[in-house]
């Protein structure tokens, strides 16, 4: 596997499904809804999905997709090369905005983050790793994250964390909104770790992730000295949905320790 | 006062500021912190509030300036007319991400808001409007806010505000937070008031703000008919630091009356 003939592959394919993304405003966009009420989906990010799986298959036969949309393969375990894909990660702030939302895809063997992309469509902006090569936001190589504190970091989090909820005690939650200088939320996590590895916030937590949505963003994060891990410290595991975590290696392990009390 | 004249004079003194302190990036930012540890304030902040100050008072002799580094008059009323400015509206972001803050900017007659101006300085966008004529993103006339529900919406507000708090009971904002679509935070009053008037954020509310957080995004969120109060439903004080809600003005009502339980 030749990572860097693949690397110029998929920068190119990203650009074209941004361009198409972009377009796709001068059109109607078809919005259904999934699990629930607030978990849209559009005809768009199906598209999109779709294109990415037909240049898969005809130029890397053998790779497997795991995509958000469903129109990839069944992934029961992460045996050879695995493309990882959110077509549009962020779809609210798609639908809502029409900014604000990226195409998240990592590309892992087994089991191994190889290759991280996250595109910001609509600032195209393209945040990019090769494992072992350094993280990238557009041509500009990102420094490695310096050390911070908590009292002085900026958390990315959504504020439903800090309410009660099945996942981790919001009374340690609240403590850690209050302790840290402040806390943001963007609508996509895709971008919040594509900002933990460019330092415009020092970490972004989440109760309930899936492969996708992190895969890309992960390999990127690592380049930069940044750690991810789950609620328990654990590895991420790409087969599930579950909580995560990426920070700032010097305030990462604290996080989990002082301020995560999972239920 | 020709409101026109003064419109195409502050258009072009704020493009002067922004690209000042887009230069300052190339500098040393000096950083302390004013009435809490983060509660920060630049030399940038102070430099372009001193910058306002000095062309107001050669070009505009006479009219007032109430500006948050407090280097411009003391404002007990408000007689006459009075540039209500935040230089840097969101330094927490200034500083740590160099980019999600604003130049904020009102111009009150008599306690009546005639002019707004909002500058996202990084992107190169303004947002601005003049009483009775429309608001505009950059040259662009911003359509009337369209009808959404609760359910529908997404609200631009602080995590801290689903904590216990003095300023309302927290279990109704939690309420909020649930019953809407999403919540975002951006770090920036004046921002999440252009995104209120440009619908990308229905609804934006803080616990405390200060006349020159809100006197321009203001006079921008009316020309599109939003709502903009206090937490008890008045219009706002532009002396004093206070509650505040900028709304699509079909949920603004039941926000109020539904889920913001001053204390």
């Amino acid at each position: 596997m030749d990572l860097h003939e693949m690397d110029r592959y998929i920068k190119s394919l990203i650009k074209e499904a941004g361009h198409r993304i972009r377009t796709s405003f001068r059109g109607d966009i078809e919005i259904e809804t999934k699990a629930h009420v607030n978990d849209l989906v559009t005809n768009i990010d199906k598209e999109i999905e779709q294109l990415f799986i037909e240049r898969i298959n005809t130029d890397y036969p053998g790779h497997r997709i795991f995509g958000e949309e469903g129109f990839g393969n069944d992934i029961q375990d992460l045996k050879g090369v695995i493309w990882m894909l959110d077509p549009i990660d962020g779809t609210m702030n798609f639908v809502h905005q029409q900014r604000n939302f990226a195409i998240s895809l990592g590309i892992y063997k087994d089991g191994v983050g190889e290759l991280g992309y996250i595109y910001d469509v609509v600032n195209d902006d393209l945040y990019h790793a090769v494992r072992g090569g350094g993280a990238y936001f557009n041509d500009e190589k990102l420094p490695m994250l310096q050390e911070t504190s908590i009292s002085e970091s900026i958390i990315g989090m959504n504020a439903m964390w800090a309410t009660p909820n099945k996942y981790v005690e919001h009374e340690s939650t609240i403590r850690l909104i209050r302790d840290v200088r402040g806390t943001r939320s963007y609508g996509s996590a895709a971008l919040e770790l594509a900002f933990v590895a460019s330092g415009r916030i020092d970490a972004y937590i989440s109760m309930r992730l899936s492969p996708w949505d992190i895969a890309g963003g992960s390999v990127i994060v690592r380049e930069v000295g940044g750690m991810t891990s789950n609620f328990k410290g654990d590895k991420e595991n790409l087969l599930v949905q579950d909580t995560f975590m990426a920070a700032n290696p010097s305030i990462h392990g604290k996080i989990l320790s002082e301020y995560i009390q999972p239920k």
